[in-house]
């Protein structure tokens, strides 16, 4: 049963929670990363990201004018001012998708939340870019400045597709805001140049970093063009082909498990662990899953089921993210999900987000949401301070400053949110993500309305009208006003973590949805009743053995030393505790262990004293300068 | 009370529990590591050390013809055929220093167990060896056979003054074996060279890796020639003074943990903590003891006694391993003591063993002898396989083989010990340790004969002899017949796992030794109450929360899949358990976990069955090929 989702120029969010969340990436992230973009941020590493964007846009009119254009190398992951000319490219090879992000983050933010200074600014930044475009639609700040002879050459390391990718769904994003079809014309005419140069009996390449599978759909669903969607399932179904592509473009034969990191190790129909990169991972699952949509592909649907149920069985933490290793950012093997070691990178859980709603929407079952939930109200917003200027690129399940400080291993796991990074791929992931989660609430077909995720809104979809007005990050109660506009089925997510809720109506439960039969003007009221919790790991993950976390709602909860004084590892969560909920914390019955001075010692039991734990959403640790973090406690 | 320990060749080892480690060392790997030093080990990576010598000597001759010799570069860690000319040094910059550790070993086990056609191979190395020393006395065959040019220009990164040192340690040993000078003469002219060249108003560098601080203590007391203890003590002094000798002799200004890893941060006597690469220090902490036997350095003992406290209270494994970390083979930060990521590699125990002699033949106090045999009882004996064929650089303290192979951060965790290693440190240190054993046994003064260590055997000491009976490894007894030559007391270490005790002679107790005043001769004997016992780690080290370890006697057990199934983490020890002793395991009575499928659940104790927990002393695992093994295990 496949549904769409709703756009978001149907949906006007007004939640108390969420309302407060997207203000903060309007008024902070936004304007924010536009300084970032022009490297106006005084003390930040430079992204070079608009002026590399002015630099091609010089080469551009040049190479029409017909002036000889130098060239410089293009051999770097990143391109600094102490290996590389003035003139040249600066910044990471991905940099411009930087932009790219931006751009969408405004739209979807525009759509919901009207800013005619904010729209002036982008529509000046689209300007630039679109002046930086080839005539032959080519559009890469890298290898337009650099070397236009080299373009398509290392589909493998560079990431030409890739910032495609993000061009096209900003560029959509742009559009639908605003209207100015300029940024959506660059993207057309960039797939256009895509769609000729890769295919059957054309270049057999596909991208190092998976997004371009997702945007060609997304470029198919706003033309109709068959091309777009041809080029996308192109790239989906030649990955991993061999010979290996990326042994053809660089004259090698790898060994090994060369290509496990880009997902490029087998065909994607045989694929059925997650591996690899993480994000790359998620975003090639997403546009498999945006294939399905126009095909009955049954091997690829079991692949993605197959992926799908490997990550949420076996890959992912607690607080939905993904990617366990830093170690090529990468997933690790089943059930190796180590707290103070973990990557869980907020772009990963972007990308589980995006691939769970595809999952949902050809098929709806409430795992997907449920995985959705864990994500978005864990990792995702774990990425952004609560002042929205600094950011976690990696959200690790424990922290002790000093091993982050001293310990090589943990040198990734930073213990306070980050200004910028130089390599800033989260913050504005996290922006378009938070400005568009109303894409993620609602879905809907001829018969059936689902709603995925609690977010109070208005709505308009082809079923009816809805007034949703959602406490559920808070308390757990929803209702739905609606005015159907056709008899029609509401169907409601039942949240994994809720044993008891209660629904206004009458309904039947499949998959983990309560449908509801609607045939005229009504109200529908939910409440899921949220109650803290002590929820256990799987004794199959070695990190967790002898411990457990604490929830309430979608929100999981840490332990900061901030409340509870240092050294975590020595309190105790009584497993019998009943909670007191004071003001955003929890706090719980528990013991402090007396510090043990003697290294070894005869086995007793440690001395310990009964105490309070007071537990903070873990999205909201690390907002009062340094300490430890725990998500998982010891249990008795 | 300062004492001296007894020369090998006035002990004779006779113990159940040694004699059979010794031989193996004798019968197998001394044999194997002479074949792997003429690189005739088929399948095993080229040592090129004796090809080397052959090289160098072919230089000192063409040399001492007055003919020109060709320069290659210094400027590699190693020199493999990819990377240099094929009549140029090979190997690892400190490949010479192997021959030199198999010399001693050999030099120590004849010494113990005469062996003719040994002792012709090995006087043949020397040969190889002494024709390839300069005129000048200098003897590195790095520096020989590429540019002779370059000699002590790079202190900090090769390791000339590094292969000194196991060239000193190796000549004394194979001149005490065998009366034959060749070596030690030479090693005497390398070390004149060495004190010529370095000094106040000479050079005033240092090693980066230590050793040769111990090795001129150690030419000192067999030439009684001030000179060599004199240049020991400026490299002890002169490490960490400012400007840095590395710094210096590299022309930078070095910034931050830079010198840490050398223990040349700063000043000798202004350390207190164990830092930086775990053998270097080790060495280096051994040496700064050496020194101390010659001099009343309040300084320089306080320096001593603040980094063994900081070591045995804050940075020592269970198993006597050391070096928490991977990254630079080094000392972590206090009571970080990973288990599944630990590095304690076998030569930083050899080398804690050094250390732990000196300091407690400064002062005499059990936690010396106690730490050493928690190092060699467990990491040390567990570097080599029961067959003596296979060797453990690391010795971690629980290993998956998953993550072994599958996970970037344990590649340093071998599920099973390697064949050789083309950095082959550790067996040849293994082979001179073992093969020396009975030096770690006894000191004496003119008053005191120290038992340090419970080895069987016929000893002979200035106050008596002794004809010691041991079953200490088994049983914990052993007896002492004395034949007094004056009257003295005998003390005996009291062992720290030991909680019930008797000695057939009255005694006072002193900083955990039992001494016993002997008259006249007459026989002692000593049962130390070996029981099976739980031993809980500190709540300070956080992996271990939750968890105990099981130990018998000086042994560390651990649990194997091979015995007790998979995950090992599912197991719970019953903390009440009574052991029963089954050939060489133990049985413990606990629980094992049904596995569980769900990733996350609501809270509830896991459901588990009583089992028999079957536990194998540490240095025992891994012989029954791969499996999983654990020390810590979960506690109820």
């Amino acid at each position: 049963m496949r549904t769409n989702h709703i756009s978001l120029e149907k949906i006007k969010i007004s939640d108390p929670f969420w309302n407060g969340v997207q203000e903060l990436v309007r008024r902070e992230v936004i304007p924010y990363q536009y300084e970032a973009l022009h490297d106006r941020i005084e003390g930040a590493e430079k992204s070079y990201c608009i002026e590399n964007f002015v630099k091609a846009g010089r080469v551009a009119a040049a190479l029409k004018r017909g002036d000889t254009v130098p060239v410089y190398p293009v051999d770097k992951w990143q391109y600094t001012d102490d290996n590389c000319d003035k003139n040249a490219f600066h910044g990471w090879v991905f940099q411009d998708s930087d932009v790219y992000k931006w751009l969408e983050a405004v739209g979807y933010s525009l759509i919901n939340h009207p800013d005619s200074e904010l729209e002036r600014k982008a529509k000046e930044v689209v300007g630039i870019i679109c002046a930086a475009q080839l005539e032959n639609g080519y559009l890469d700040t890298l290898y337009i400045i650099n070397d236009r002879s080299k373009v398509f050459t290392n589909l493998r390391d560079f990431h030409e597709l890739y910032c495609f990718g993000h061009l096209a769904e900003g560029a959509v994003s742009f559009y639908h805001a605003t209207g100015d079809r300029r940024l959506l014309d660059a993207a057309l005419r960039f797939a256009d140049l895509i769609c000729s140069t890769f295919g059957e009996g054309k270049k057999r390449g596909y991208g190092g970093h998976e997004i371009a599978e997702m945007a060609l759909v997304k470029l198919y669903e706003e033309t109709g063009e068959k091309r777009y969607l041809e080029t996308a399932a192109f790239f989906v179904n030649e990955r991993g082909q061999k010979p290996y592509w990326f042994d053809t473009e660089h004259g090698v034969v790898s060994k090994g498990e060369a290509y496990h990191y880009n997902q490029a190790h087998r065909p994607v129909r045989q694929q059925d662990e997650a591996v690899g990169h993480a994000v790359r991972g998620v975003y090639l699952y997403s546009g498999m899953a945006d294939i399905l949509r126009y095909s009955d592909d049954a091997e690829l649907y079991t692949a993605c089921k197959n992926i799908w149920e490997n990550i949420e069985n076996k890959k992912l933490y607690i607080t939905g993210g993904i990617g366990a290793t830093v170690d090529g950012e990468a997933f690790s093997f089943n059930y190796d999900l180590p707290n103070d070691l973990a990557y869980s990178e907020t772009c990963a859980a972007i990308g589980l987000v995006f691939f769970a709603r595809r999952m949902a929407e050809l098929s709806p079952d409430s795992r997907y949401g449920n995985v959705a939930e864990r994500a978005i109200y864990n990792t995702v917003l774990s990425g952004m301070s609560e002042d929205g200027k600094s950011f976690f690129y990696v959200n690790p399940l424990e922290v002790n400053p000093e091993a982050s400080h001293k310990d090589s291993r943990k040198r990734h796991i930073k213990s306070v949110r980050q200004k910028w990074f130089a390599c800033a791929c989260c913050p504005p992931n996290l922006a378009r993500l938070i400005s568009s989660i109303g894409e993620y609430a609602y879905s809907e077909n001829e018969s059936t309305v689902f709603v995925h995720q609690y977010v109070g809104s208005e709505v308009q979809t082809d079923n009816a009208d809805f007034s949703v007005k959602s406490d559920y990050a808070a308390s757990g109660r929803v209702s739905f006003d609606i005015s159907a506009k056709r008899p029609f089925a509401l169907a409601l997510r039942i949240p994994e973590w809720c044993g008891e809720y209660s629904i206004s109506q009458p309904f039947t439960l499949k998959d983990g949805y309560a449908y509801i039969e609607i045939t005229d003007c009504t109200t529908v009221t939910a409440e899921f009743k949220t109650e803290a919790k002590i929820i256990r790991c799987s004794n199959r993950v070695r990190a967790n053995i002898g411990k457990a976390a604490v929830t309430k709602g979608p929100f999981v909860y840490c332990a900061e030393s901030a409340d509870n004084g240092e050294n975590l590892q020595m309190l105790v969560l009584d497993s019998d505790t009943e909670f007191v909920q004071d003001g955003e914390f929890l706090i719980a019955d528990g013991w402090r262990e007396t510090p043990q001075n003697r290294l070894y010692s005869d086995y007793c039991e440690a001395d310990r004293t009964p105490c309070k734990i007071k537990l903070h959403p873990y999205y909201r640790w690390g907002n009062r300068g340094e300490n430890e973090m725990t998500v998982y406690l010891r249990t008795d």
